[in-house]
């Protein structure tokens, strides 16, 4: 019986027949790891999330956490307990150095991991997901002793860790934030100001919160350029590592999401004085890196927490189609158009091709998601470990491409895909008795946080494809070239694949060229969005083209499904690009000339 | 200040500038009507919405109705008294003669006039709109002495209405249903079965409620033909009109949905003996019509309720247009693209240009739906009034052609509206504290219910486009073309979208030709959903096409709107019928093949 979660024979394709990640236990780094290694905790993860985080998946959305009178967050008590399991079985610290009691994974086998407990419960999973994140930062940019203050006891799943962005007048424009760091004479620094929408930002899971927390050190240059990032733990530590007094930041309330409700959401103000500590106010807070550059120091960590959303949206669509193809094959409903005799008994969901349409939509969209997120892992791996400078930079370079889509698509088709498993259920589906209404409701979280679609259209268009002379563009297209030769290499079907992606990457390429002749940014962005949408699904189908290469000469259904899968996209999606580049390449300015007045 | 619900000038400019709905009143039945009369009840109708029922649309949604410990269906008291203010507004009786105390207002008007309450609470509003559809429904096809017990007492709002047709093994496949009713030797029937998914199926909220029950009469046909209809009240009535004893109808249990939760959903037992009248067992029931034409009678109705759907759909998409509308006019946040500077002060949403392609691209996809909705409503109103027989059928014919599509595209497109809605208010949207997140859930049964987006897309393309030598889809080829001569007479742009329009329609008549010449219904009926997408699109563009003839010669924002709008359709969603219908052409047969085994 499959946990209903991901497909490991599909983990195991995509990680070996594919990827053959196992090479990379020729690089130093991960000498002492082996097929065994990764498998081994490629099926710890598995059973942890299947024992211990499915479980209360339901039960967490349906009792979120809540305040008492005191004005502490209460949560379900699984979820503390799912955490220290979590964490002892070493979790927390698997891409960590094996020096800090980590496992020193490869990121492409950690992301796999992981991906068992987005599929399984993304609410719960958030929890150490941003402690990882956080400690990852801190490991890149912090002094040895602040790794080991504050890393070391994350690693241990002692304190949970949070990333302090937002605040309530300005989302998606850091540019803007008003939260200020006055530098003190001992070196520290006290903060002033109000975040949002920060995820476990105050609970009873941990011991400790470690909070980075961006914030401008006044005279700083202005916008962006004057961000510095602090680390600003909810309880002061000891110079012996105890725990000493609060710090001065107080839970301003908590914000209720349609999904995602496992997660406490909170708003907090750093320094109101609720709780200074040695009577001078203000939140304490020990500058991280130097100062003015926190926003680049996160920039460096977004790339990883981007690939982070689109893999959990790839997760969360993955078990939605899981859900519902067994439900597909157990429920009896109706008969085909070509055999209407009400006498004869109804059959399955799955005999009718528009169900058949549904679950392959999604299968075409949820393993394509998967690949692409374990991809770009790989692509981290490489940008850090490769064997020469060449190609760690070169590895870097896609990356940086390839992560706004790696972010957008999942979230876009993914959530595509759990509507889909909706709708196979038909009414069912909708209710709360079954699982999928809230995989697409904690889905749809996923095309906001962490920067919009229209950000990632932005970066895409705006720096990425542009960056370098547009070397970043080049990359990917020598990249997908030598795809599309060794498809062409095997000729027939898989030829005629290859021909149609490198004509749509061709047709990506002069239409980038295009906007970028406008001579106007107004013009070269004002559909940026939809360029993301053209260049994901263009990436997508190279993603899929990459599997029936990897399929290629083998039998079986398994393989069957990989190829007919990528046929559905190359039939069904790929050409939706087609009227995109169009309007794309005719520069269209419809959305500039709508005068606001006119709506 | 806007109510949020919906537009009254948009309501205005479409029943008048374009429908001309005031020449009506040269019909006898809406003799004693006129502009004034239309214009009272619309205001009756916003006033009440805005009044009475947008104020509880959060608060019952956050408290659904739930079982007290006497198994009694217990909500908020909200709803009951808006249901009262309904009801004595004359509301439930807008269609109805004038001899049942009704209005007789023409179904376009009061169509238009209901769409406030499913943008206000889709949840509360359900309970009169299954009413008035089980009024209507009795008013056709019961006798005189039915109209009389149970009209009339709905028609004041003494009881509620429901529909009773689905069953827990048979969702879509009414051929399937197993619900039994015996007839007894005073001509009434006991009825026994399971119904499922029933809304408004038990509550407090009137003296009794009117199911209308399919069923089967034992020895009858098998399958749909089979299929029998019947009054089966909740209380039974005597003959002088007042309440007896209660019938055998059990109440199983509620169903807990994601969306559309103010709305009671039930699961309930005919004939399980609990209530027994007369000591006999079973529910008593009363046949409408002739034994065995129960499935013809209620697809009459499913006519007008499936353009209900749709124009649900299309109010939900448009107070999330509007609420995101007035989110982007308010909200400051940073910089467009030329003007990137730190030290200039941030900008209202609706700057970006990306937000106003959400924006528009709601306003194109609400406003068409509900242009398109008012349409079909005209149309039934012509095809039961109009002058001569060979208007009344054509105005049947092309209202045959268009319900599919009247359901399915509102349902598709305006939940995707609430998508950019939410995307709009970036994380606000998602959390509870704003509206737009209910929309969305409340807007994804739409999809669903009334025949769910498959069987719509099988409805099209295997029914409605072939039926009578395919003379449907040859009046709504005539009735396009007469849109397009317009267009292309006024020359510019309005002929280039006449063209465009005019090409798409001709490529659709030339697939739905290919596809029925493909000799296997499942090879022809495969991917009928995409068939259905495409038409819609075409369909939509073409009612844009409308609303810019209307709008010709016209000046001010309104109408630059409008042309605005259209021209988004024309260039972003008409072109991306180009690459469906390659696929149809294609007889393609990627889902055909695709074997169970390989998922």
């Amino acid at each position: 019986m499959s946990s209903l979660l991901l497909s490991r024979r599909d983990l195991d394709f995509l990680l070996h027949e594919w990827l053959d990640v196992t090479r990379l236990t020729a690089r130093k780094r991960f000498a002492e790891h082996s097929r065994e290694t990764f498998d081994a905790v490629l099926e710890l993860g598995e059973r942890i999330a299947t024992d211990h985080f499915a479980p209360h998946n339901k039960l967490a959305d349906a009792h979120e956490p809540h305040l008492d009178a005191d004005g502490r967050v209460v949560m379900i008590p699984e979820v503390k307990r799912a955490l220290r399991v979590f964490a002892e079985a070493g979790l927390l610290a698997g891409e960590l150095d094996e020096s800090l009691g980590g496992m020193q994974l490869p990121t492409v086998v950690s992301k796999a991991v992981l991906a068992w407990f987005q599929a399984a419960n993304v609410g719960t999973a958030a929890y150490p997901f941003l402690t990882i994140a956080n400690a990852n930062l801190l490991v890149e940019y912090g002094t040895p002793e602040q790794v080991d203050t504050w890393v070391r006891p994350m690693a241990a799943g002692r304190f949970l860790g949070t990333m302090c962005l937002s605040e309530p007048q300005a989302g998606s424009s850091l540019a803007d934030i008003a939260t200020r760091a006055e530098p003190q004479p001992d070196g520290t620094y006290r903060l002033y100001g109000t975040k949002m929408w920060i995820s476990a930002g105050e609970h009873e899971l941990s011991e400790n919160i470690v909070h980075l927390v961006l914030a401008k050190i006044p005279g700083g240059p202005p916008g962006v350029k004057g961000i510095s990032l602090f680390i600003v733990p909810k309880v002061l530590v000891n110079a012996d590592g105890s725990l000493g007094e609060r710090n001065d930041i107080a839970l301003v309330g908590l914000n209720h999401k349609m999904g995602y409700r496992g997660t406490v959401n909170t708003v907090l103000n750093f320094g109101e004085g609720a709780h200074t500590p040695g009577g001078a106010p203000g939140a304490v807070g020990y500058l991280v890196g130097e100062p003015h550059k926190g926003l680049s120091y996160m920039f460096h960590m977004m790339n990883e927490a981007r690939i982070g959303v689109g893999l959990g949206a790839a997760a969360l669509g993955y078990t939605g189609y899981l859900h519902s193809l067994e439900y597909a094959k157990v429920r009896l409903q109706g008969r085909p158009p070509a055999a209407k005799d009400p006498a004869l008994p109804p059959v399955p969901l799955i005999e009718h091709a528009d169900v058949r349409r549904m679950l392959l939509a999604q299968k075409a969209y949820v393993e394509g998601a998967l690949a692409l997120g374990l991809y770009c892992s790989l692509l981290v791996d490489d940008s850090k470990t490769a064997e020469d400078a060449v190609a760690r930079d070169r590895a870097a370079l896609l990356l940086d491409v390839l992560t706004p889509i790696a972010k957008s698509w999942p979230s876009q088709w993914c959530l595509e895909a759990n509507s889909l498993a909706i709708q196979v259920h038909g009414g069912y589906g909708y209710t709360r008795e079954y699982n999928v209404e809230q995989f697409y409701r904690d889905n749809r979280l996923n095309p906001i946080h962490e920067g919009t679609h229209g950000i990632q259209g932005l970066d895409l268009l705006g720096r990425k494809v542009v960056m370098k002379n547009g070397m970043g563009l080049r990359v990917l297209g020598e990249t997908i070239s030598a795809t599309v030769q060794c498809a062409i290499d095997l000729g027939g079907e898989t030829a005629e694949m290859g021909r149609a992606l490198q004509d749509a990457f061709e047709r990506l390429t002069l239409v980038t060229a295009q906007l970028w002749s406008a001579g106007d940014p107004a013009v070269t962005l004002a559909n940026s969005s939809i360029y993301l949408e053209a260049a994901g699904h263009i990436v997508v189908a190279w993603i899929w083209l990459e599997q029936v290469l990897a399929a290629h000469g083998k039998d079986g259904p398994f393989y069957a499904g990989k190829r007919q899968a990528a046929r559905y996209f190359f039939r069904y999606e790929l050409p939706k690009t087609g009227p995109q580049l169009d309007l794309l390449g005719s520069l269209d300015r419809t959305t500039l000339e709508m005068d606001p007045s006119w709506f």
